[in-house]
């Protein structure tokens, strides 16, 4: 980890590290899998007509441009202006939209879809930041209507993955922006969307400020401002918070609506991954378009590396003509756990090559006997290499050593077999159509700290 | 397959398509590991100075520009005459060249790694030809000298990955460049990027018109333009080509070299993948800066496609100060190979979703005890999802009979379970704690046609 990126934002890891990276990956398909997500990917591109469909996008975008156009010049972008300019996705919920839209006639809903992909951000990279990233997405989305149990489902699934990957103990913090909405209009104030932008600065700028931007750019009494933040501050890890909230004296049906739902999510989520869950009212999730459960993650101890999972219901992921697709889905951040995991050694890899076994030459004519050993290793699933040239032994063993590769096979004249153990020395004879080294050899192994 | 991308060249797949493209990858994955290449991935851009390095360049090139600059308008590419210019790799060796010079301290050469990703070219879309498509590359690069024997073992671990896939018949046309120099000098050719650029034509525009091009623009007489030609003719299934090429009376020392490699990689490709390999002397690979051994692979009755997989032999992949890095490689067009697989329905998966079980509820309030049973069933591998609604049983079977999701459970109110195949009807007492479907239903399979 002492390498810099040579591309600032931009991370390359080096085979022992990605191996970390595949552990990851692998068991986040699995887990995602195993609840029956199937797998799609998008293309790496939208056009900037699509990624605009929002609003304005407060992600910056790489923009695409041919290299050499027509008559052999640089082309210049486009630019936001033309719709159809061609950029580069910076999540992968925007073209998943479109893609159910595309595929409506067929897919079959409610679509259960996994995504795990690269996505690209021209921001300024910084610590847990990049420019490009790859991003593990789980979604269901439904053609008319999506029953809020898959909003529970949601949190049991990611509390599942997260639980299986090399990392600390998390925290899956939830909210309903139902409760929150229904909050402030019972308390008088109509502006919700804005209330929830400042409540949502509360972690950066304080409570004291959150109450002067609600008093001054909202309008909010004093009373009012103490009522947001008396709820933004209640952090319960089981079902109390109906209660906490019941003891602040609002009434609201929508609030009413979202306690019921956070409520229910929240209790199955700490019976599945008790001590991981925390029902959490000052979880606001900035300008995303959510409009039911809110769900984001943090490490615990690493609550500044910032949220690893985030995610939540939309009443309109997509429409097509009258057609809604609703969804609710959680986007955990690979490279930045990646990155994390790494650099505090939380796991690593056994050894930096697949290879179990070295196939060494006697000499330079068996080569081809040696192609056939190790064949016949490769179809037991051992991964194995021949030595490309006839060195001395000592030279060849140090090509595995130097590797992590644990045995080197030998073949004497005679045609009979020898493996050695290179770590304990331990030399014993073996046959290359059964001998079959210990499970925790055969691949590489991914230590956990 | 009568959908049409959304954007021309830019291929998505259905879930049932993805499964089969899955497929692909975790076999070429499989096989490359088990051969002791390591896996690596590059960042999908590159400077324009880097993809620039060896010249001008032959692929169009997405270059990229910030959407919102600082001043909030639309940036402009910084076009070619900008090396800090970003642009998206248009193959994995470029990107790969640059990643070895920058970690050369971290890594034990002979460095064997396979790199799956996807690669962007701004060209005009047709059959086979993709603005994005994904990339299989192998490659073993040493830091000085490279043992010839790599470009034998390459053309194994291709032949055993190509011929483990869902894909008819192919040939792995194999060329060695020092044959084809050694002989054009051996004939009073100076020029031999020349010829090897002529005779690269010789599928699209004929012997006749070749022999023209040779000698009105490189100034070779009827009796050279004949010889050359004579050499692109010679196709073997086995080593005699040896004795074609010397029949035709030339003697060079570089073309012995060259014989004598060709012979060595074709013998053993010949024996381990017999009738898959073929010796064919008119293989140029047209711009590309090999040096020694070049592969290239058509598909059997789908000539027309182009290569499926090519590559060859660099003396100096890449370079560092005074140190030099040869390579040798072979990318698969894993894209333009999935499309063919499905739209010729060389494979297609069993069902479109990983779901193995749908567990069903009797009424809303038993969706805890399907959890618990979902739980068991998947801690033994066995994908699972539990109905998200207490509809009727019909409605819910149907739900999994759509998605051909092979069993439904039903757990009574007394406790006990049963899970019945839908595809037969019969229905059984199980428990959740042993129960396992056959392994052919276990995930979805891809059958082969």
């Amino acid at each position: 980890m002492a390498r810099n990126a040579s591309l600032s934002g931009f991370t390359e890891w080096l085979p022992s590290e990605r191996l970390v990276e595949q552990h990851v990956l692998d068991t986040l398909r699995r887990t995602f899998e195993l609840h029956g997500f199937s797998s799609i990917e998008t293309r790496a591109v939208e056009t900037v007509g699509h990624l605009l469909r929002k609003g304005e996008i407060d992600k910056e975008v790489y923009a695409l441009s041919r290299l050499q156009d027509d008559d052999g010049n640089a082309a210049a972008a486009g630019g936001k202006e033309d719709p159809n300019q061609l950029a580069l996705h910076f999540d992968l919920t925007v073209p998943f939209a479109r893609y159910v839209v595309e595929n409506a006639g067929y897919l079959s809903f409610p679509f259960r879809r996994y995504q795990i992909q690269k996505v690209w951000r021209g921001e300024r990279p910084q610590e847990g930041r990049y420019r490009e990233f790859t991003q593990a997405d789980i979604d269901v989305v439904a053609d008319g209507e999506l029953p809020f149990r898959f909003d529970v489902e949601l949190a049991l699934v990611i509390a599942e993955a997260l639980s299986a990957l090399p990392i600390p103990a998390f925290k899956l913090r939830i909210n309903n922006r139902k409760l929150a909405e229904g909050f402030y209009r019972g308390i008088g104030l109509s502006d919700t969307a804005g209330v929830l932008r400042s409540i949502d600065k509360l972690e950066k700028i304080g409570a004291d400020a959150v109450a002067t931007l609600l008093k001054n750019e909202l309008g909010a009494t004093g009373e009012q401002a103490a009522q947001a933040l008396a709820l933004a501050s209640i952090r319960t890890e089981d079902t109390s918070f109906v209660a906490a909230v019941r003891a602040l004296g609002v009434t609201n049906e929508l609030m009413e609506e979202g306690l019921n739902e956070l409520q229910q999510v929240v209790a199955a989520a700490v019976k599945s991954a008790p001590g991981s869950v925390v029902a959490d009212l000052s979880i606001a999730r900035g300008l995303d378009y959510y409009t039911g459960t809110v769900y984001e993650t943090v490490l615990v101890g690493h609550e500044a590396l910032g949220s690893i999972c985030s995610g939540g219901r939309y009443d309109a992921l997509a429409t097509k003509g009258n057609r809604t697709f609703p969804g609710v889905g959680l986007s955990i951040g690979v490279t930045r756990l990646v990155a994390r995991i790494l650099s505090q050694e939380f796991a690593k890899a056994s050894r930096s090559v697949p290879t179990a076994v070295l196939v060494t030459l006697a000499d330079e004519d068996s080569w081809s006997d040696a192609q056939v050993v190790a064949a016949a290793l490769r179809a037991r699933g051992i991964s194995t290499e021949v030595a490309a040239k006839a060195d001395k032994f000592g030279k060849q063993i140090k090509y595995a050593d130097k590797r992590g590769i644990p045995y080197v096979w030998f073949t004497d004249e005679s045609g009979a077999h020898q493996v050695k153990d290179i770590r304990s020395g331990e030399q014993v004879a073996a046959d290359p159509v059964t001998w079959m080294p210990p499970v925790e050899d055969l691949t590489a192994q991914i230590l956990v700290a």
